[in-house]
């Protein structure tokens, strides 16, 4: 679907700087572009590609105009501007609709609604309009797909869970196994606590690839508005995410945790149990959170990584630092003395 | 299936207070229990929800019965005794027995077993009695499945491995993939080594979404009975993990590791392959273990986070510690030195 | 398949000491091997095993010939020659060719390849010879898949992304979902980047269970020949692996890193986005990398662990890392001061 400038800068404003009539079909780098390709400059750090840039557009900040070699949009904020005609460029290709013969469906679907191969949907269960079901995908009884959501191959949905407008889920993503949850026998067996929640999740969530949620023990799992999770995160049981908070892949959130709205989460993050994190906190990659966290701002706890033999002279202190710091006390004394006598 | 608390004192014993008729149908927190509900206090930190708790009955400890507005069940394990009343009162609901007419079963299945649209079990492979296999599974040649199992949506269970009885197996597990193993070429490359070992599971092991547990290189991986798994958890080949061993969520086991029985590993750890843990040993969330641990008791080796300029301050210092101990061993040497000239 | 010893050296190479006439069915451990097992010494640990062995012939480095009870094949790589025999002795069973009649299939298949049960092909898939695709897999649009390729039960392929000859993708990896790309409107909500690159991976590769790729956000994601990921690996958008590097389970790559040639990525390390690694580094595992790495070596950044005790008294210290060594500085100042005095 080709667009001019003229177009895009009508429907999303900007100023154009140059030609109006220039068509753009494709969205690229810099690097990468093409003729009919639309860029952005959104990092400073890529502001020496402007000049040999091959596209036909870029969308850049107006202090960059005079650089750019080719016709541009000018606004303050390229990146979200280049997310805006992006999504108007290359709209998600939706299946025609319509329940593929071999989907086992046991619940009322919308005409609108499209389900995919090999997908079994249980009774009772509510499925919005135009959503869209790839192929081997099964929900639970009783669970709701909100409209416009769509959910790839592969995603297993089970009963009771609740999912809001306009979802994205990606493939091997689980909504609502069972939590954690068992009391310890005397002799040290384990027994199951039934996990009688549900997972309920708001509007415009995107779930990534192979990340799972737990339903709730008693009470539900809770996923805000507008939250986007990327893949292989674990969500416990009884977690509550605040709307709009993103989290980065392989992070892991132990069980009632609460974290507040418009949080991020960096990769491979882990957060322990029974915390409650403020809005507007930032964890970086790789940090464990043990305690709650009262104040917005962002908080770290990584180690840096050294070449092996510096990382093992260096690091290896790490069991001594309490002597070390005992060490430090004693010469402070002694030199006080000494200091006293002289 | 309302009981009463009568019923629930003959079969599980404790010690009732009050109406023995009260009837409860649902198990509910002490702070969002409506009446008809059984609460439980087993936490100290919810004692002062107990007062205005709206549950019909609460199970208490002994100690709280005073404070105890409701009928009570007074009991010195009161989170075990909520979970047994739990099962009964929340015990999981059954699919009707058969076999799904769109499944594609080579293998015998027995009439009480329960199978699911579109799954597929390959030939030679047996199913216990009342087993409930959910949609869109596949089985493997030759694998067993223990009497009263329950795979949910979307397991794969690789050719000839072993599950006990009563598992319990959640979305998106993957039982008996190969193991990481290669040599190498003298080039770099790596050449597969065939992972002819499989894997075997004990009784009433419970395995998390997402968890993956890798069939042995030449001997099998080996999961003792009682196990229980949570979500997104990397079990190497030649694994061997003893009875009753709890493990959260995001735990690594590298090959060849040896588990004792009764441990807990807390989310997110890690634990290099080919050691020996002993029984009875707790580790930590976010421990990464490298060495074997001989005794029994709790390790933990994760870093404390920071705002994140403390951070910065502080351990970018980790890569100076070993100088930062040399310079107190020099300060030591010349204080001494000072000493005994004063 | 029995060989004979005779057989074996004349394909392989090495050196025959013994009975060449001696026929060997499986491949076994030193310890667990019986008559008729072809067992072999790589790792020095094992050498106090190879007297007792069961095993009708060792495959032995010459060192150890005259310790070898049995027929042994003399090789100055054992455990790569062990690899070899193994892939002779247990080449991976191939179901008959042919599509499943529940496979429901848009594209043409090659008479040699063997889709399975339920398996969804969308139209455009190119399919190679030989290939060998399970159970409940999906293929999205115009996909290729080389030949030889083995798809395990429980495969998710998005559309466009292109696997080369001869890899293994075992249940329940997902190539090709969306990357984790949002621009951030004013209010905090996010905006999707539609994510329009592929995944391209090279030949020969394994890619673990459950593990993710994602596609690229404008240009493609790409996995070079011969790379061997574990299970439960994430990676992200536009990251490049270089030929030949093998990474363990649990590892995270951030987006638009690249990583060069024959690298190795020990369990559970998290390398952060936008970095470059050299070839031949090898990350230990539990490693956080936040800086690109220009030197072929080892690189190191976890912590011990401690009984828990000790851990809190050293580890606590870390919050005041900064301090101490403040400390330490004034201490040097106070002590040159006194000595320039004495």
């Amino acid at each position: 679907m080709p667009l001019c400038l003229d177009e895009i800068v009508e429907r999303l404003g900007g100023q154009l700087a140059g030609d109006g009539k220039t068509v753009v079909s494709r969205i690229a780098t810099l690097d990468g572009a093409a003729p009919g390709d639309l860029s952005f400059l959104a990092n400073p750090k890529y502001r020496s590609q402007l000049a040999k840039t091959r596209a036909s557009a870029v969308i850049v900040p107006a202090e960059a105009a005079a650089e750019c070699p080719t016709a541009a949009i000018l606004t303050p904020q390229p990146y979200l501007y280049f997310a805006r005609v992006a999504q108007w460029l290359h709209a998600p290709v939706k299946p025609p609709a319509g329940v593929h013969p071999t989907a086992v469906i046991l619940s009322a679907v919308p005409a609108s609604a499209s389900i995919g191969a090999n997908t079994y949907v249980d009774d009772d269960v509510a499925i919005g309009d135009d959503v869209v079901i790839g192929a081997n995908c099964s929900l639970g009884r009783g669970c709701r797909i909100g409209a416009g959501s769509r959910l790839h191959a592969g995603v297993a949905i089970y009963a009771g869970c609740v999912i809001g407008d306009r979802a994205i889920i990606h493939s091997g993503a689980v909504i609502g196994a069972d939590g954690f949850g068992f009391a310890r026998e005397d002799d040290g067996a384990w027994l199951k606590i039934p996990q009688t929640g549900r997972v309920v999740i708001g509007d415009d969530v995107e779930i990534g690839a192979n990340t799972t949620i737990d339903r709730g023990a008693i009470d539900d799992t809770i996923i805000e508005t507008g939250v986007k999770l990327d893949n292989q995160i674990q969500i416990a049981h009884n977690v509550r995410i605040g709307a709009h908070t993103a989290i980065a892949g392989c992070v892991g959130i132990a069980g009632s945790t609460r974290i507040g709205r418009r949080c991020t989460v960096g990769g491979a993050a882990m957060i322990i149990g029974h915390l409650t994190i403020a809005d507007d906190v930032s964890i970086s990659s790789g940090t464990l959170v043990t305690k709650s966290i009262a104040q917005a701002g962002t908080y770290t706890g990584s180690v840096p990584f050294l070449e092996h033999g510096q990382w093992l002279r260096n690091f290896s202190r790490l069991r001594h630092l309490d002597a070390m710091a005992d060490r430090i006390r004693v010469l402070e004394a002694r030199l006080a003395d000494l200091e006293k006598k002289t």
